[in-house]
């Protein structure tokens, strides 16, 4: 058994699977609790999502956006952290199995996120990536910008036509928001700097199969975001459900459309906590969880964040960044006061604060309560609420630095083309 | 023929390759000529190489030193920036073959760069990288902050000592940044992190074969660079020759050292200029040129930078980036003259305006002119030249930022592991 150290205390060991939103809350709220707590990552840095497209279209700089779990932790002195991937779970021995060796547990916490879902179609993830990680931006960014670079090199216009044609799959938050910063990029950033191309002249497509945009807000807001979109040059096109994708082209609602680009953003899939922990999972994978969001019949592992299906009064909490982090809170302090010997806590409730998107960089539609926000006034509050939450005052800084100064000059800071990496060093 | 609009007009052709120091100068050197001027580079960006060893070790950001080409050139009507490898040059037909397609030429200029030597032992680069391009830096970067994490996982002293040995190759600047910049991130700034290892304890090695580390540097000034290294707790081991690079060990001076990480500093060949043109080249690959830098018996051939060998007076030039940009603003300024039926212009002589090599965050070397700096001075001194030199204002500002936060709080902003990249999209 690895990290044979804690084993020769009596404390009750937590692992914790995940550093993302909601891990990082789980360990956090467990700092004053008498327990050994270990979390488990296979990436080193919290990701923080909600910022990744700015990423992946050339805005912000990885490192703006991510942070060493362990440095976040690191005043926590009853949290390890290891960087090992996950390869199961043996609940008989209470054991997480992974890269490095098996680790034992008296209470499991997976936070392991979801990644994202084809619908039958795993192929198209070759020619269709998802944004759901630092090494998914980076390959989507120096993707589009290439687009550019092969379009101004290319004989032909139908050619040309084809890599400047950007197809976004899906209209929810994040579809909206990559088609509004590619149309930034292509009609403003881009504008000066090719010969034989106007990257003005980009196709952008939004292609959604529902009724409308941004489906999770009240129907005023989506069509105020449509129309933002659309005065950015954004074909919008809902009812339009994806039948295929190919290297250079999408079929949608009976259309071929060719297209250098395809960016996924129509659905997720919890990752495989169901299959690790073989019990039974809804239709996107997740394990549904009982009030205390632990697993049916084992009340001391949990799962929490999009990994879980959970439902308060009859409702699903939906999977984003607000309700992992309440589910990590609650289930820390669940733990934090099962350890302590304490009564038994009431079921976990959510909290629904609202949501917010945002088109290109001074327009955003959100929800805050009751409240309805559009426009600039969205994009403000928006902007004051992703910089509130990011980690550190440095990243925040830097954030804002980069905001204020692509407003003003339409620039973008992280035009990086980066190859393929070669191999990881000593052949690893 | 790629770009045919530009055969259709009369005037003179330039194809510039590489868009480092010298290219970029050359091209801007090019801006008011009737000529119409091509810039081909295999990279997207302009790579501010003097910093690159703050991105290996977290400091820095890719996009904080990393602009693109066409951006930098964007205003600049007769120039057109190409991305395409170069494969060859057929100089009967004067032509560039590149991976999109041939480019003729009526004058060349070759600025080219180098890449690293190691002395009839190719295979060592496999373990002992150097630092020359931006996915070198993040590759090197990942490897280091990889080597903590395994040694934190690891079961054994042993094991855990070879992991935390980092061994530079080569008491150049280069060498001597590196082994600074890898003392603090390993003493500094991943202090709290761990729980199974202290970081603080790492072993930094420099290894140079000579009899001193800085050899381009007053021997007062390589003095007072190794005391400034030895009290960060270098190992500087000089008339050390490297005879063995392993991917857990390196063999040197009789001594086998086990080590988890190697960089290379210790010199560079030219790229395959000499080759391209089957002219001959001296032991280190570099081009010899006539007092005007153009390749001797054919005047519309220029190889300028760290591609050229260039003798001023009898003194070779050296091979930094203040003798490229010289070197590019000659050749320009010569074919401007040139084509515009001017006289001859008289041969290139370089102006050596002294040498600067920092050690931390605080100290740095240099001579300018007759002066000797040491220490603070040198270190204020540096990073007003490296900020000055740097394109654009963002980038100015984003380092300057970077610099003055770490310096307060002994942190790097950067400490992103990412693995190798899936490969690019469209199975391309």
């Amino acid at each position: 058994m690895l990290v044979a150290h804690s084993e020769a205390t009596r404390r009750p060991k937590v692992v914790v699977v995940g550093g993302g939103f909601g891990g990082l809350e789980a360990a956090k709220a467990l700092a004053s609790c008498k327990a050994d707590v270990i979390l488990v990552d296979e990436n080193n840095h919290h990701c923080f999502q909600p910022l990744l497209y700015q990423v992946a279209t050339a805005a912000l700089s990885p490192a703006d956006i991510a942070w060493p779990i362990r440095f976040i932790l690191r005043h926590q002195k009853n949290v390890e952290v290891l960087l090992s991937r996950v390869e199961g779970i043996d609940r008989q021995l209470k054991a997480v199995k992974t890269s490095s060796g098996e680790i034992a547990y008296d209470y499991l916490i997976l936070a392991t996120g979801a990644t994202h879902h084809y619908f039958g179609h795993p192929e198209w993830s070759r020619v269709a990536p998802g944004l759901k990680k630092i090494e998914d931006a980076t390959r989507i960014r120096s993707h589009i910008l290439r687009q550019f670079e092969e379009a101004e090199l290319a004989k032909d216009e139908a050619t040309q036509h084809r890599l400047m044609t950007f197809v976004i799959v899906g209209g929810g938050a994040t579809g909206v928001e990559m088609a509004g910063a590619i149309a930034e990029l292509a009609r403003q950033t881009l504008g000066k700097d090719f010969r034989h191309i106007r990257p003005s002249e980009a196709s952008i497509l939004l292609l959604e199969a529902g009724p409308r945009l941004l489906l999770a807000f009240p129907s005023a807001l989506s069509s105020s975001a449509e129309r933002a979109l659309v005065a950015m040059g954004v074909d919008v096109r809902t009812r339009t459900a994806v039948t295929s994708c190919n290297h250079d082209s999408v079929e949608a609602g009976g259309t071929l459309i060719p297209a250098g680009t395809i960016v996924w953003a129509a659905g997720v899939k919890a990752s495989p906590v169901a299959d690790w922990l073989e019990v039974p999972h809804d239709r996107s994978g997740r394990v549904p969880v009982a009030p205390d969001l632990s697993v049916p019949g084992d009340p001391d592992v949990f799962v929490i964040g999009d990994a879980a299906a959970v439902t308060v009064n009859g409702e699903p909490v939906p999977g984003v960044a607000p309700a992992a982090k309440q589910m990590g809170r609650y289930v820390g302090q669940l733990l934090a006061n099962r350890i302590a010997g304490g009564k038994r806590i009431p079921p976990f409730t959510y909290r629904d604060y609202g949501a917010l998107a945002t088109v290109g960089r001074k327009f955003a539609v959100g929800t805050v309560g009751r409240l309805r926000l559009s426009g600039f006034t969205g994009w403000a509050f928006w902007s004051v609420v992703h910089i509130y939450y990011l980690v550190g005052a440095r990243n925040r800084l830097l954030v804002v630095l980069n905001w204020v100064w692509s407003y003003a000059t339409f620039q973008r800071g992280a035009r990086l083309i980066i190859g393929t990496e070669p191999p990881p060093m000593n052949g690893r």
